[in-house]
């Protein structure tokens, strides 16, 4: 069953590797490798063709591809071959001579080594080829992340029922991991994102010493793996005491652009007019050089994968595809309001999976 | 006080940034970056040669790199430049001739663009610049790795007192991995490997479903971050009721591989020679062909990095290197025993850094 989910993927690969004329490609990043075989494993590579369907991996993980993998061709390299060599030999041994390699994933020291090992094979780079393929989500997938977003709301809730004034940002955060994993997530999607006051304007900021009642007011940005290995990505702002009056009109005028940019979410729109509907809500505010990053990007096996929604992305939406939409004013000194969540592109109006509530009352 | 430690540590780089012949070298890799730096952020390379100290960064980390790097020079690109454009741009401003890049770290792509945006820029493959000077630790990086230890071991004793028959590999990870970040760790070293039984043959298995009462004894493989960022990695085996005689074998071979490989750990010593030692000990005994991976690795600001001990290894040790020292038997079907300290090189004896017994009685 769940073989021929993978079948089907490498199905579709198919036509990618014709287009590019290459005889097959190799797959090395690890989530692309999942996709298309199901190995959770790392430090393997797939490799791709119409007359080849071979994974080159190390004794660490024999059992695990027989598991994960049954049926599928595997050839294990030794302690005494490095990967680099290993695939170059099979790269030879195959007769291949044009073979794709994800220029993004490849480094030069290891391209160097293809090509003195390989030196009749010519290596044609490519990019994308499987990234286009996973940014639309099947019927599983899409279950997938419903688990993750409910994992990480089930998280919220344990911690929104055991914080007290004096818990930490960083103690925020391993809480909310804890209860995550509690709950059955493998682990949290990233390290959450737990600002206090003035450091929920700091868009990067991790978690740090603060506690909850040193500022009114916190953000919170989470998400959960599910055991599948898809990801979940989340955020909101509360108000731990009066709702300051310039942080309610930050709220106010995140959740317009939210809202704008929800109403034109329909397959065949290019993401970035989703992103600038949200921008110009935001500039129009007043406040465009405080929204400095993309308005969001897709999840499933990696935390940020595409479409991106941006300024400068190329991306069109389709059905199936599921992306944060997260824009956020941050006024340096102050704070700053984000709201995340977690939408499916559908032939109807597109569905926010993510259920927390949007304001910034806790109670 | 904390940019001399930085300051330092490039001066140290210079000779080889000589020896290269290159104007200066451009690093890329995170951690390599941070050991000249102390920056702690992602996405940012660090440009360094005798007439060059330039951190390329993005917005995200402005106010990050201030805290952190108060004095470096930087150059921020926006969201309309990407990094290897920004790299590009900075190499052509500075009118460089020959830079080395790591080609460990850089992928085709990276490079793609800066031979065709910086082409009048020679680029020369560099390797283990950092890296090398990474592997002796100063008194400040051995103080950090000791508290990185004293977290995992605290954190075992949390999970030896809380642990229950029924609990599950995986829900002993996290608690595990729970209880060090409330003594304080930033988060575990690594995903804990958690093998009951048969699953402990596997010295790549993670943590799954197994309860600990589906068998007699567990190998637990485990380590913190400490808040700098140092690395520590143990590893032991207990039994939870009697003893199997097989497992008690097993464990006396590997204790002598363990005794044998620390009684060579001297400086000048070379690394194959080390392995050689502790991998005759179990070849004597029948066993070699389960000992399948190399008997250790450094540890610091990654969990795996040089020196390598191993039969390829050509490394050498010296005073200041802290490695792990692992010997492992692995009885597929059965179970495996390894036993993983982490060792610090001296003039005099080498001192086992880490202090957890070695038997394998719980009480």
């Amino acid at each position: 069953m769940a073989q021929d989910r993978y079948r089907a993927r490498r199905h579709r690969l198919l036509a990618a590797v014709k287009q590019a004329e290459i005889d097959a490609v190799l797959i090395a990043h690890p989530p692309n490798v999942r996709y298309l075989t199901g190995f959770t494993g790392e430090d393997s590579q797939l490799l791709f063709g119409p007359k080849h369907t071979l994974l080159l991996s190390d004794s660490r993980f024999t059992t695990q591809i027989t598991q994960e993998c049954p049926g599928l061709e595997t050839e294990i390299r030794t302690a005494k071959t490095l990967m680099p060599d290993f695939v170059a030999q099979a790269l030879v041994a195959r007769r291949l001579k044009r073979v794709g390699f994800e220029a993004a994933y490849v480094s030069v020291a290891t391209h160097q080594v293809l090509t003195s090992k390989a030196e009749h094979v010519e290596l044609v780079s490519v990019s994308g080829l499987v990234e286009t393929l996973r940014q639309v989500k099947d019927k599983e997938e899409v279950a997938a992340i419903r688990r993750a977003i409910h994992l990480a709301q089930r998280g919220l809730a344990a911690i929104q029922a055991l914080a007290i004034p004096e818990m930490t940002e960083r103690e925020i955060a391993h809480e909310l991991e804890h209860a995550m994993r509690r709950f059955g997530a493998l682990r949290a999607a990233f390290e959450p994102i737990v600002g206090v006051g003035p450091q929920s304007a700091l868009p990067h900021y991790r978690a740090g010493e603060l506690p909850l009642n040193a500022a009114g007011f916190l953000l919170l940005d989470w998400g959960a793996v599910e055991p599948g290995g898809y990801h979940s990505d989340l955020t909101r702002v509360w108000a731990t005491s009066k709702i300051p009056p310039k942080l309610d009109k930050l709220h106010r005028v995140v959740s317009e652009a939210r809202a704008a940019a929800l109403a034109l979410m329909r397959p065949g729109v290019s993401c970035q007019t989703v992103d600038a509907a949200a921008r110009k809500v935001i500039a129009d505010a007043g406040f465009e050089k405080f929204f400095g990053h993309g308005l969001g990007h897709g999840i499933g096996l990696e935390i940020h994968e595409g479409p991106r929604l941006s300024p400068i992305s190329k991306d069109t939406l389709e059905a199936g595809m599921i992306v944060t939409v997260e824009p956020g004013i941050y006024l340096p000194g102050f704070g700053g309001v984000r709201l995340e969540d977690d939408v499916l592109i559908t032939e109807a109006a597109p569905e926010v999976l993510s259920s927390v509530p949007l304001g910034m009352s806790l109670t």
